[in-house]
């Protein structure tokens, strides 16, 4: 390809709103054009890129058996209100109606479509384990699309979907696509990924791993045990706090007026006490009914919503408002004589104090030396509460948690029965008996991985993509396109690259030498060959690599040599051992 | 890719009510499955024929320097606002509102989003002509789906745009992409095919053509001169009718009583002629105002409702009702004393014939001896009438016209500026004067190629693949899986094919030779290799074509060379010279 026709604009800058390094360099070096909120298009660099990660994605999923099947953008309402989830998704899921009247959905994620084909097919024992996969456009209506191609709302996905006899073989299943996902981001050169458990949310299920990019941007937090051995890791939302409270004196309960204290940092400074002392409330709403539900937690601490909500089983918000007619005395909420109409939660954090300070359920008042088992009596705890820099690790045992942000960049989840049962699906086992088959499924958003590429490997000038995924693996530079000598050296390189299996980009534009390496840089090609005039008064060409770590200069004759020596060199890097 | 592991189902039969074969084929043999009106999904067979469609197609439109992007499937509506096309699109447009309220369309093509991503891009004239094209999901909301994939709502199409700064340079771009498209279709494996001029309804644009499958169960009608030498062909709404009436003697007008005469039958019988001599009149109203619309045409022809509909710039429908105060006598229409309220026109047929039977716009009444110039006075002539069969040839006047049913696999428009104009898309020029560039569009759809590959390409016991789109190149039949022997070359043959470069079925399972040859010819593979005791017992195993044109038995070290030969020989079948 040469660059004086290659579709898509290089730009100096983008809008100051751009905070987003990736973001801002695939704009700016013509990857992707913004068509709506939370819609692309990609010009050929990008779509070269998404080509190459599709490839490596479909190479590893057939390496474990997967066949590539393909499901509808569009389904019919009715698959969904199958498996309920036409009901319990909102406004995420995009729905119209057809010419006749009938309800259809756009695919934002396709167990029920997997459910549907495979259903009335694999119907004896002798059929399973397998595996279905696609890559096909999904869109989500994403409140807050962002960040490029880091939250979009119509993105390329691959996404699987595997059918088991027996939840061992489920695992066995699940930890092989787990490897095949760490095999995938190891080949389109991601370094700095975890795997880490997580929440499975509306996807149902049981265990879940998300595979996070380690980056500032990243819009997840993660709890990792910075004990190597332990290797502990977790999404914040699914990470166990684990607390293990010295017991303290036992004393005894007592009431202390607290005037204008309105804070836990008021309490703390008015009692002189610190808020690993204090028994904090939060007070959420159910959203359905707007019911309260009061949790009780230590006061250094943060309720984690999500661990809230998949206890109850239901969605929550934290309460707008508090009326008089709850009973609830907002700002002075205790365990001790309560009686809000409210169900009340105890976080664990709360085990094995001896003597607390909470609110006294009266204005302006708290008590001192509340001690639950006595006070209150036997309580269930429930894990509710964020776990926090330097907590206990919950494998190890050590103070030894960090967190970091993430970006998600794969997910697998152990569905169990949730789809095949809702729809219907079963085959008969050994001894003729209907049995629901064991589900599990696989997903990877292919431009948030691009994104996510670039997030990871760029400098100030561009990305540098990894041999693997780089639109071209060589670019020519011609800095002299009005010079015959120069113009018959590129052309010749041009020729015998492709012919050696490499992807080419030459710049063919008669341009001076700064802009053309500026877009040099936003192509971020892994390699790049120099043809100048006076280069080649010496008989040479120079051949850099993009992240600037090497640079040599060598005969003509000898370059087309050279560059197959760096290719292969920074093949390597990416390749699974 | 093991049988046994393979998903999709073989069936015996399916609904009495799919009458076309390559539908019936595709359901029987595990390849698609019914999702809802017009959508399916596609089992790993389909998909696996899908994908090597695409390859190809990808390699031609990058031979004619194509570039590859993406396009989003879901638009916002401003978009197909600014082209008008929101608009002048009915109920064949998805459309929906996001969460946010803004208004969304399902793309069922994308010159807008082509013109939306080259727009400030592609801003000098250095940088044209160029090409992008895209393999993407579309959603077309038909009134009519039939056939399978024939006629889909969802479905994966390559559409390209082309962009040039002169009609001569688009002409020359147009005619490389027609070229492209005979490739691409010979290669996929169809023989019977023909371009054909077509009519370009709502793209917009002049030139068209349609590549067409010449088959029975065509929707659309193809005009074809039997003349090989002249060569022409279009589709029948674009085929302009050519009449050479011959004069005939001038008559005195007269009037004719003509009590409880119906049809033009009853006319002819009635007044002992023929319906070459009647001036018909054929009634429409425009949909819009639900005015009326008359066409004269010679008694004998049809007229051409896309015609009709080209030339009013407007849709129209058959008057299901022609009211009293229009004034039109409905049975009795004539050109001679007509007072309806309608538009009429007079269709090229009627041109030259002396003395014309019409009615007289009197209840049971008709005229004779009507001539039009004489009559009626100078009148323009519509070319309006369908072409039939035994019409003479537009291209080499003689009487050669043949009709054929066909179904389009694809087409190529040259669109003009009727978008860049719309959506104002300019480059500067030499001169460094704006203009708007001209465009060409091409597209083509994967899944009606498959059917159509399949409807060309198989016998009553299922599918024959062309090699180049084969799922598998090779089945291996193991007829006898409990059979240490049997087993062992079959694993062997599944390990060698492979690595000499070809995709194998093989069926492992324990079922009777009748299943599986009759499983084998549904998967359609066009090699088969059939190793048995039998056999094994003379060294040697059976090798055979799908289309059982070829079979021979080789020694079992000779099986993988005769393999190779046979697809070597089923390959050039498809090479393009």
């Amino acid at each position: 390809m040469k660059v004086s026709s290659l579709l898509g604009e290089r730009l100096k800058t983008v809008s100051d709103d751009i905070a987003i390094e990736s973001q801002s360099l695939m704009l700016r070096g013509g990857y992707i054009k913004n068509v709506g909120n939370g819609i692309y298009s990609f010009y050929p660099l990008a779509q070269r890129i998404s080509r190459k990660i599709q490839n490596i994605i479909r190479q590893e999923m057939d390496a474990i058996d997967g066949q590539e099947v393909l499901f509808p953008v569009v389904m019919p309402a009715s698959l969904w209100q199958e498996s309920g989830r036409y009901y319990s998704i909102g406004a995420e899921m995009a729905r119209f109606k057809d010419r006749s009247g009938a309800d259809l959905v756009l695919g934002m994620t396709h167990e029920e479509a997997s459910v549907h084909l495979a259903k009335n097919t694999a119907k004896s024992y002798t059929q399973y384990p397998f595996m279905i996969y696609q890559i096909q456009t999904k869109f989500r209506d994403e409140a807050r699309a962002r960040g490029g191609l880091i939250r979009v709302r119509e993105f390329t996905m691959k996404d699987g979907y595997s059918f088991h006899t027996s939840q061992e073989d489920l695992e066995k299943y699940y930890y092989r696509c787990f490897d095949a996902y760490d095999r995938i981001f190891k080949r389109v050169g991601l370094k700095n990924f975890v795997a880490v458990k997580s929440d499975s949310g509306m996807m149902g299920g049981s265990v879940s791993h998300e595979f996070m990019l380690l980056t500032p941007i990243g819009e997840d937090t993660l709890a990792i045990c910075s004990d190597e051995k332990c290797g502990y890791r977790a999404n914040m939302e699914a990470a166990q706090t684990v607390v293990n409270n010295i017991g303290g004196e036992v004393e005894e309960l007592k009431e202390v007026s607290t005037p204008s204290v309105k804070t836990i940092d008021d309490l703390c400074a008015f009692l002189k006490t610190d808020a690993k002392k204090l028994c904090k409330a939060v007070v959420y709403q159910i959203n359905e009914d707007d019911s309260y539900v009061v949790v009780f937690v230590r006061g250094d601490l943060e309720v984690n919503e999500t661990k809230l909500r998949n206890y109850l089983k239901k969605e929550i918000h934290k309460a707008q408002e508090i009326t008089v007619e709850s009973g609830i005395v907002a700002g002075f909420i205790g365990p001790k004589d309560f009686k809000g109409k409210a169900k009340v939660l105890y976080d664990s954090s709360l085990i094995g104090i001896n003597s607390l300070i909470s609110g006294a359920n009266k204005n302006d008042t708290h008590v001192t030396g509340l001690n639950i088992e006595r006070d209150i009596g036997k309580v269930e705890y429930v894990d509710l509460s964020k776990i926090y820099e330097g907590a206990i690790c919950p494998k190890c045992g050590k103070p030894t948690i960090t967190l970091s942000n993430g970006i998600e960049i794969g997910n697998i989840f152990q569905l169990g029965t949730k789809y095949s049962k809702s729809m219907n699906m079963t085959y008969v086992d050994e001894n003729n008996t209907p049995q629901y088959p064991i589900m599990g499924c696989y997903g990877i958003g292919v431009g948030r991985l691009i994104a996510s590429i670039c997030e990871e490997s760029h400098d100030k000038f561009g990305p540098i993509w990894p041999i693997s995924v780089a639109p071209f693996d060589v670019e020519i530079c011609n800095l002299r396109a009005d010079d015959d000598e120069v113009n018959k050296v590129c052309e010749e390189l041009y020729e015998t690259l492709p012919r050696m299996g490499y992807d080419v980009l030459y710049d063919d534009r008669n341009i001076r030498p700064g802009s053309m390496f500026a877009d040099a840089d936003l192509f971020g090609c892994p390699i790049r060959v120099i043809v100048s005039p006076k280069n080649l008064a010496n008989g040479v060409v120079e051949i850099v690599t993009r992240d600037k770590s090497f640079r040599i200069e060598k005969p003509v004759s000898e370059a087309a040599e050279q560059v197959m020596f760096l290719a292969i060199k920074l093949e390597q890097e990416y390749k699974i051992k």
